[in-house]
């Protein structure tokens, strides 16, 4: 790791980089947000480690800088959004944005996208709701990597849930996690520390289980939560599956093995079924239920017995979801975020490439 | 295993049963439905072997045969039902129709619920949205067996989550798994049997990792969907918890610790924060997203591709969501439902103190 960099710092190289390509001030920031949230979070793998793969995407005309992001279907609680080919990063915010209208309107809004790209990291989309009293609940698919249950092939992405709950005196609930045992970004940790990786992650291309780190390079994949079937990962299947669905099969996206791959070296997949990547917004208002005052008063009360829990030989405190980054949130934002070497030159050939300082 | 029963048999016996305790005919006809469900699609543990169960719970007066459940606040795509303490085979179909209608009126519908039971199979639920050409989700939580990640205390149950989409000409998708590694059920199978469980099933209640398949009885904690936090248990955890949340936060219904235990002898949790147990249901209507045609259509696609997906060795083919319970059901309507002795008897015990013929 180097020198931490300031948040400001990489907030206003970022929001230029984005304006170089043809964003607007307003997509410039709102993506910007959206993408540095997952450095601050300490999703590192999320962050401005991915803003040169976002502008390879745009020089291979796979993203739009400058999309036409229109409704396409709609009724009073629910959505379909054509992204256009825009970046995710400023899709999804304009999709959450529409359905917290729809919530404040009837309660709920539920809105499906496609022709959209990566959107960073969930949580930082599901969040949006906390200001209004409302849950939040963001999944994106992406490009196949992961073997269902019993399968040899990569069909599904990590395909991610976030759900984020707001609470009363507590700070919220914010859960958002991949439907794999680990993320891609945990295997390349492990790379890094040369160590191998515990079972139940992956297999092999082959389809025979392996404790190398390095095996999705290897055209391996990456399992269910769960692992294997013994352990449940019929569940984590069957999750990821969901997400695909509710993504994409709602909205008129690709799905399964022809989602679009990240790396613009990556050719497209053949006979691709739909338009780009699909997103799945929700969004529920919380005194379309109950008097919001009331729920995060239990909220409150959920949050501080599970966070005084008796604990396991080893461990100090149960975690509440959420916990963990937001208190990244608040030491990076202070002290700066640190970037491995690979991505400080990835973002200088940026710099030179566009002729914005960095 | 004995003779199986026929579904005519169980069907007609456990409808009387439930107008014995004074259920009306439609409430017991419904209430007949979803229990025998379970024993159909081969979920043993959630069918006739707890009718004797349920028959405690009213005679503890923790079931009210005649309920007057009743929504108690609703926008037009929300609302939330207290069930007044009915059986939650009555109270689930009940709001789950609300949901239904609220989706056809506004494209979705979501309804929390409070003050119920235990409501057998969620993925019975979740299923009276296909023939609607809409999906369907139907969850609830239960009395604490589960201990959240770093955690050695019993605060979740084993809270099942059920999706069910349509499809075409294939079979519908139906997803219906708790958000444990393992449900209570296949633990028992595994005590009959006399066989140690795989690791990161249980723990004792110590916190320390077992194989024992008694654990439970010994205080022991069921482990979420990952087992350990090296294989993901947080999201497990989390599942389990925004399960809980949607179920009884929304709604006023216990959590956590307090949720009521399904078997009457077990005493209630002091100081609860709601009241009885508490679901979540949602509807979408598909074509509130987009023509049902070209959703099912498309449904069809993903269903043939992953089925016909190279398999790991030693299994033949990969498995979508609910092709087993299908199988099981088909198989069991024909050749009739095996029923262990254990089960038999407890029938047999309610058949004499109802002077029912079983």
């Amino acid at each position: 790791m180097s020198t931490p960099y300031s948040y400001e710092q990489l907030y206003n190289f970022s929001r230029t980089i984005f304006i170089k390509i043809g964003c607007n001030e307003t997509d410039a920031v709102t993506a910007t947000k959206a993408l540095l949230s997952a450095d601050l979070r300490g999703v590192d793998s999320h962050g401005v480690a991915r803003l040169s793969g976002y502008i390879r995407l745009w020089e291979t005309e796979r993203v739009n800088a400058k999309p036409a992001i229109k409704m396409i279907h709609e009724t009073p609680s629910t959505g379909v959004i054509d992204g256009d080919r825009g970046l995710g990063l400023v899709v999804a915010p304009f999709a959450m944005q529409v359905a917290i209208e729809k919530a404040r309107a009837v309660g709920t809004g539920w809105v499906s996208v496609k022709n959209s790209n990566h959107f960073g990291i969930a949580g930082h989309h599901a969040m949006m709701a906390l200001e209004h009293d409302m849950i939040g609940i963001a999944m994106t698919n992406a490009s196949a990597l992961v073997a269902p249950t019993f399968s040899k092939e990569r069909l599904l992405g990590t395909n991610p849930i976030a759900v984020a709950i707001p609470a009363g005196k507590e700070p919220a609930f914010v859960a958002d996690f991949a439907t794999t045992t680990a993320a891609n970004g945990k295997l390349e940790i492990l790379q890094r520390k040369n160590l191998e990786v515990p079972g139940g992650w992956v297999l092999t291309k082959d389809g025979i289980p392996s404790n190398n780190a390095n095996e999705m390079k290897a055209g391996g994949l990456l399992l269910p939560l769960g692992g294997d079937k013994e352990h449940g990962s019929h569940k984590g299947y069957a999750l990821g599956a969901i997400v695909d669905i509710f993504s994409a099969i709602l909205s008129g996206a690709n799905y399964g093995p022809w989602v679009p791959p990240f790396p613009a070296y990556i050719p497209m997949p053949e006979n691709m079924p739909g338009e780009g990547i699909g997103h799945f917004f929700g969004v529920m208002r919380i005194d379309a239920f109950r008097k919001a005052d009331e729920f995060k008063e239990h909220m409150d009360k959920w949050i501080t017995r599970f966070r005084q829990a008796k604990t396991i030989a080893g461990q100090e405190k149960v975690i509440i979801p959420g916990d963990p980054e937001r208190e990244m949130e608040v030491e990076r934002m202070l002290n700066g975020i640190p970037l491995l070497p690979v991505v400080v030159a990835d973002l200088e050939a940026l710099s030179n490439k566009f002729k914005v300082a960095f």
